[in-house]
């Protein structure tokens, strides 16, 4: 048995959780904030069959790896008008921090 | 020296804090939610001498296992009063999952 | 690798976590209650290499170690004035618990 813990941004949390459960994984959502962006970042906890440790790297993979995204920034005013100019800006979103421990014992009570 | 992480349901969560604190185990409770439920869990910590893992195993177990509860439910309405209809129904709550981790190295500073 | 468990007060968790993050090391802060004094607690996550494992310590150390602050109590009124008597009181605040454990997989995805 291991206990995988795996840091994630907040907007991937939830389909990252469906998916491990949807695959007959049993999941914990412990919330948390932090990392280098103090934006938020949701922990999840789950114990795993050795067997089955790449499986669950792979749904977190597929469900919250990093990618760009365009989202719309703002030019400060100049000229005349004195209008702000909306322009797109790519930044990248996403990506999980993944720890496998070995767990000594296990036990369902 | 283990850590121990339990995962219990939230109504469980008090009792078995108070209970370990009692016999002079400190823990910590991390807010957490979900497994296949999606109700709220709580996530308690605990660093222990590995001869007292048994003891903090049993404690939990006493106060968070698994019995079957009669909740209230209700009948949808039907026949010409449309009244719903309290009936008994018989579900199980509480249970805990245990992972006990090897700890390495042990500070209190 | 290596996975840092630091139960610290609440009073020093944007301390420790920004001193951490100065020097290069991505935390996670779990939200948490509990220890014997039932007060705010805060548990940090960090993943770090075996050599920096004591950095951590030691960082996590200088910013929350345990020590004596002295804060106003006040004595219930008496005389007959009715007035409470403010008067300082030391009390020991701030310490932290860290449990240090091996991580057999570590995943950036
Ligand atoms: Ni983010
Ligand atoms: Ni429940
Ligand atoms: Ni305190």
């Amino acid at each position: 048995m291991k206990l995988v813990f795996a840091v994630i941004h907040d907007e991937d949390g939830h389909k990252v959780m469906d998916e491990l459960n949807k695959n007959g994984f049993s999941v914990t959502k412990l919330c948390s904030t932090g990392g280098f962006l103090r934006a938020g970042n949701t922990t999840l906890l789950t114990g795993v069959d050795e067997d089955k440790v790449n499986d669950v790297i792979a749904i977190i993979e597929k469900k919250s790896k990093s990618r760009k995204q365009v989202i719309n920034s703002s030019m400060p005013p100049n000229g005349m008008n004195g209008m702000f100019m909306p322009y797109p800006v790519e930044v990248v979103v996403g990506g999980a921090t993944v720890f496998v421990l070995d767990v000594e014992r296990f036990e369902k009570v």
